[in-house]
């Protein structure tokens, strides 16, 4: 590509370092700022700037937070002695959209994988750990990813969190609703057959 | 989506305010920046903002510049009677790839679409006429889209012009090198046909 304004290349190779947005994509999106208010793309930079320069991760639940202690530990209307341990932001964000849960969570960062290189010290676990002695939690609710890594992971913490007598579960694995039984794989096939459900609990929901 | 910090949503909001980009992709955006270093997220939102601040329109030909005259005008080496017509920007940067123009541009910003409610006044017509005319350009060859809106501006800015005596061509339309010509859609087809070049001529190119 070959530019006739150095303004705008700079701005072109920053939009393309971007996961996911090729050289091409960020022209279309330079063009798109170029034909904007002045104010509207300055408050576009700003935004982005600030975001990065003020964002914490929550001293308690390392979740992403504006203060010190994010809006969901804050909240004394929500049950603190029940803690939804997940890999990132992402889960916290899925779960709060169903409205349904109103403990707490542990954001841990990712799952152990050795393969990777993330080991228990790479993760929030140790603050984990704190927390249930010292907050006295009552339930461990682990929604993380169905793989050997997230299995590994619950398993680690589950270990280490014997003696204090906490209650740890996980979400239930099984057919989505709307799923195709004949389209599901074997393995939640199977583990929803072990872990069938006596009907009222099905009505219930 | 539910955030649990404003300044994330407020990221968020921004990025899917830029066209192709939904939430969910504009979410991943935000995230992958979270992981980024503090200098390297400033810089972006500096650039983009300093881009639409202090970019101008060349005096002359209308294409996007750093400064008062654009560099391809201000480029002495550059064949200053030849000018060749574009809609924009696009169009300058795709004939720069090529190596192969050595004349300057004149970006009309558009061409005549009365349905889009386009007309000669919206476009830089009038002063592509005082151009002609003060400069004492030789040539200005067309590069619109060969649609009915790209071939009436032609028309329009040739009857405009005729008095001028300055020739006027357009780029020619033909069978893409690597093309199939049995793929190849009828109109180009007879035009192609119409425009037959000498042999010299192709082997020349």
């Amino acid at each position: 590509m070959i530019f006739s304004s150095q303004l705008m290349e700079a701005a072109v190779n920053e939009f393309a370092k971007l996961p996911g947005i090729g050289r091409k994509t960020a022209l279309r999106l330079v063009l798109h700022l170029l034909k904007q208010d002045k104010e509207m793309v300055a408050h576009f930079g700003e935004t982005i700037s600030r975001m990065r320069e003020e964002i914490r991760f929550c001293s308690k639940c390392h979740n992403i937070s504006d203060a010190d202690i994010c809006s969901l530990c804050a909240n004394t209307g929500r049950n603190h002695k029940l803690i939804c341990v997940v890999e990132s932001l992402r889960e916290v964000m899925a779960i709060e959209g169903t409205q349904q849960y109103n403990g707490v969570y542990h954001v841990l960062g990712g799952v152990i994988s050795p393969l990777d290189g993330i080991g228990p010290d790479q993760l929030q676990i140790e603050s984990l750990e704190a927390r249930v002695k010292k907050e006295k939690i009552e339930e461990l609710i682990f929604a993380l990813s169905p793989t050997i890594q997230g299995d590994t992971t619950i398993y680690y913490i589950q270990k280490k969190l014997q003696s204090t007598g906490v209650r740890i579960t996980t979400i239930a694995r099984g057919i989505a609703f709307g799923g195709e039984l004949e389209y599901t794989d074997e393995m939640t096939l199977a583990r929803s057959l072990q872990n069938r459900l006596p009907i009222e609990n099905y009505v219930k929901n």
